[in-house]
């Protein structure tokens, strides 16, 4: 009898281990993970102490870092760099004065010094009355044509494939995800559906509304030439604004993402943020200080965890993407 | 053989005829609501020439006189003279100072020599720092308690059961529904998920966008001073800020929701525009002009129309509100 017990016990362990690989295949079966899918149930579950209805599932993932590899550069802030050259070779913008001097090389170093919100202001007023289809036409032609200089595909394919997964899972049980970054919105929105199924609408980035005029029987919609910031606090105030729920599901990357991760585990329903910590050079990149707000959030909640990619990643990509050993 | 054909005709008008008077059977079988029914059928099919895939079936409702009653005043300018009285009360704002003055008695001829933007402008302002959690009670508590001076119900029961029915139509084709709308965000965010089924993420009204901030280890969220307005042309332009697809279904009743009826109807896919036409004194109201924007668009276009409530509307109201025969 003892004996048929333990067989049983082996069996059930055996049962729970093999359908918790099948979930989030690409994680490892770490605490991490474990405290995803024992989140998900608590939340989804009817008659969970914990149960959230439907409507009320709303996960925000951060883009840069989070969702996607960021190193060396922001997609977002190379894809504007390439058409401040593009204007600056039909004439439209003088590429001897600042910031755009800076913008056409790609001089970090200039930018940074000339102070990196002016310099992303004076460029996306620059863009200013650019026709919103003919900017995200451009956006989608760059994701289409530039090549990562480490892994040499397009940046679409290094949606990291623990994230998509997730996203996947959250989208299984109800949630509705959104992405909220500091990248610029009509960037974003003109690749982010075909390659992580987030519709347009569910996208906030720093943006620059638009502006619709009428011109004779046709309504004209081009870019203004304000930009709203979307970082740091901007980003829970701008998920109230825009959203109108607060998020129970948050996954940031840096100290950016602190204030909509602390928002997304301070409300009345549990909520679980998640950091993810950059410390694999060999697979991806290693560069995150140890300490943060983002280590002080998951020192001091139960429901915020540190993601180690070295750790509980069992694959970074996918897509044939390789793992590459070394930079 | 000719006998039989002629059976099978009678049967055939008798089932189509049938089965149009159960969809949308607040509507009379007027051309208005075949159009309707022709332009649904014809962007969800499958195989049909302007079908139009899922994700791109965006439909945009204005909210007040196209969704709900907006006489004899604006539910939102209601619920936010009403608050302004209870700053008044409370010492917060100074009632003696204009708009305050006039927005504490409701004078609205006092408010339009003012200037209505102003007057706006300058209350919304008057908000700022509010929590906008307690605005959002504070706009509820208003829909419960507030009754309608002439039908005597709550106004969430004032949302026409014709358009209910549209949305519900739309809704199970596949279509996503947002309100685009003048009044204002937050209030309307406070009951619209529960009177109509439409979630906040699903609002866009004029909006304050809200502040964050941490308070050591709690984010505080207020409302801002600054009020972005959504009428007229920046309908169309906050939907493609907002939203960022172009809407190809859209339903209005002023000259301000022309600009974002047009866009519907001057994009690459079908669109349909709808423009409600308050002619019905007896169970509503009448206050329409014979000629504006929206008369023109329906002149020129054949897939705008105009909709006549006393022509094209069974009822008016349902949830037992009496179609009064008189004011």
């Amino acid at each position: 009898m003892q004996r048929l017990t333990f067989i049983i016990l082996c069996l059930l362990t055996f049962l729970v281990g093999f359908v918790h690989a099948q979930e989030l295949p690409s994680w490892n079966e770490t605490t991490v993970k474990q405290a995803i899918l024992d989140y998900v149930a608590a939340v989804t579950t009817p008659g969970s102490a914990d149960f959230v209805p439907q409507p009320e599932r709303l996960a925000v993932f951060d883009n840069d870092g989070t969702f996607i590899c960021e190193r060396p550069d922001y997609p977002s802030s190379l894809f504007q760099a390439g058409l401040v050259r593009s204007f600056i070779a039909d004439g439209t913008i003088d590429g001897t004065k600042m910031p755009f001097k800076a913008w056409n090389t790609f001089d970090k170093d200039a930018l940074k010094k000339y102070g990196w919100k002016e310099a992303y202001q004076e460029m996306n007023a620059a863009f200013g009355g650019m026709p919103v289809t003919a900017y995200r036409d451009s956006a989608r032609a760059f994701m289409d044509r530039y090549r990562h200089p480490r892994y040499r595909v397009p940046l679409a394919r290094l949606y990291y494939a623990p994230m998509r997964e997730l996203a996947a899972l959250l989208n299984e049980h109800g949630f509705q995800l959104w992405v909220v970054t500091g990248s610029e919105q009509d960037f974003m929105r003109s690749f982010l559906e075909d390659a992580t199924g987030v519709p347009p609408e569910h996208v906030i980035g720093s943006w620059t509304p638009a502006v619709s005029t009428q011109e004779g029987k046709e309504i004209r919609m081009v870019r203004g030439t304000v930009q709203v910031y979307n970082g740091h606090q901007a980003k829970p105030g701008n998920i109230e604004t825009r959203i109108g729920r607060r998020p129970i599901f948050v996954v940031g990357n840096s100290d950016n993402d602190q204030p909509m991760c602390r928002y997304a585990v301070t409300g009345m329903r549990l909520g679980l943020a998640l950091w993810v910590h950059h410390d694999d050079s060999e697979r991806e990149y290693k560069y995150d200080r140890g300490t943060s707000d983002m280590a002080d959030l998951v020192k001091e909640k139960d429901n915020a965890w540190r993601i180690s990619i070295a750790k509980d990643w069992k694959r970074v990509f996918q897509n044939g993407v390789l793992d590459v050993k070394s930079e």
